[in-house]
């Protein structure tokens, strides 16, 4: 098993990336590789100053890389050499078996798109991000940010790819599928919820009807479907709060756990390999996670899940 | 000046409307009277245990009342002597000069849209309500819930309508206006919003460009954009973070400012005249803060203001 990791990815890179790494790696079995792509020359020393042999690692090396600024389309075609071009690359060509990065989410979501791909059938991949219950556990909510403009069928879908990561990837039995609306009533929403509805129902998933911006912390779903528009608005509201419990000093189990290093990053649900987005000021806790997220995926097989319900 | 006000309306009506209603009487000033519209048997003993004189309300006697979950449009129509019904009969023909209810919130909108009627040439009325900033103050964020599914020209209107009400009822000079979406940048967006920024750059507004989930509560905007759905689920998460930090015991004078009780409801701007919708749960405080902003409203001639700006 190998895990490509973007190390000129996020606010704090190579650093907090390369440090994440060495973390992760120590938490991986014989025959699981983290292989680091980015500049060599920083990475090297970082991983000595820590009295790690370097052998732990495979290296793509480049000093080529995406800035968390620029326009994702065209970077990744202009910079071929780059770290998340040259990332795509190898898990186009089978070289790695998933790919990780906290840099340019939009980068990340075009080389998604055109190296390796949305599943057959899936017509379109979406971002996932975890919940905070207040009880315990999480919530898995998609899509955050992917898809801007969703047709019900698509939203149909993110219900399939959500109750799947929930069932595969976190051991969830039977998770329960939401839809988020302005009202509980199958009647009530908008153009697109209204429609998204009986799509739903049709499915073989677990559907339990509407809920409402209050219920994202409750108990009433495991998976949240809407379009990527209301969850990133959605999702940096929450984080908003968050925050604010941080900053005035507010200890409290259940707002620790919004906290995202845990979580390991968001999954791009629908592609033909492991892909995760980490935070922009992504700690080496998070990159730690989100590597071992990485494995986890690949080890409960979850894009062969996928490509046998979309069959 | 007469103010009516439903007390039939809310989860704890008629004791905490009629207790509101004497709480707001004693606010106000020669010439200025509150109409009680529902059940005056039971308002009496209310008002005189608490040592009123009945003289100083208006009454508009009905037992009729819309519950609260009652099919909006039939309810209106097949009681036309309920509390609400008769409210906005009065308030067509000029008996009253605003109407206020903590009752069914699309009976309210069913009642103001067909009777009082949009001020002509505004598309879609829009509710607004107030959102706490992190320094001090509040926001003003509009549509939260009347218009599920919105064009950009309604998007657009929408920032007008907040604009007038931040400026005429609460004083705010020149309204930072804002639109919710999920980038800063102008191309950013969904469809909705990348066609409705353009528009709103044409408008003579203090337009200040996109913000994001995270920025509701910092001082970017006075006046934030959104269509009712992404504004009603924003609401709601908002109100659940609110309700959260209260059950924790999290005492904080910025969440202290989430309290509806403080606003007195939310306005339906865009209708020939004040009219507001109160929370369920409201409270005598709430409701006494309402007709206080039925007042504000008529005294500002904020309706006048609309009729201006759309003429």
């Amino acid at each position: 098993m190998k895990i490509g990791l973007d190390i000129m990815g996020g606010d704090f890179a190579p650093k907090a990336t390369v440090l994440g790494a060495i973390e992760a790696q120590k938490a991986l079995l014989p025959g699981q590789k983290i292989v680091l792509f980015g500049d060599k020359d920083q990475a090297l020393p970082l991983i000595s100053e820590n009295g790690i042999d370097p052998e732990v690692f495979e290296y793509i090396h480049t000093t080529e890389m995406i800035g968390m600024g620029e326009h994702a389309a065209k970077a990744v075609l202009q910079k071929p050499n780059s770290s998340i071009s040259l990332g795509f690359q190898h898990l186009k060509d089978g070289h790695i078996d998933a790919f990780s990065s906290a840099g340019n989410t939009g980068a990340m979501l075009v080389g998604a798109m055109f190296s390796v791909k949305p599943v057959a059938g899936v017509i379109r991949p979406a971002i996932a991000t975890n919940v905070p219950k207040l009880k315990s556990g999480f919530g898995i909510m998609l899509d955050v940010g992917a898809n801007a403009d969703c047709k019900p069928d698509v939203l149909a879908q993110f219900g399939i790819l959500g109750s799947l990561y929930a069932e595969h990837v976190y051991n969830v039995q039977n998770p329960k599928v939401a839809l988020m609306n302005i009202g509980e009533e199958e009647e009530k929403g908008n153009v697109l919820t209204q429609a998204t509805f009986p799509l739903l129902q049709k499915t073989n998933l677990n559907f339990v009807g509407n809920i409402e911006g209050r219920d994202l912390f409750n108990d009433k779903a495991d998976v949240i479907v809407c379009d990527g528009f209301t969850g990133n608005v959605m999702l940096k509201l929450a984080e908003t709060f968050y925050i604010l419990t941080l900053k005035k000093g507010f200890k409290d189990e259940f707002f620790d756990r919004f906290n995202y290093e845990q979580y390991g990053g968001s999954p791009i649900l629908g592609v033909n390999a492991p892909v995760l987005i980490g935070h922009g000021i992504s700690s080496p806790e998070a990159i730690k996670n989100m590597v071992l997220l990485c494995r986890t995926m690949i080890e409960a097989e979850f894009v062969d899940k996928i490509k046998e319900a979309f069959k």
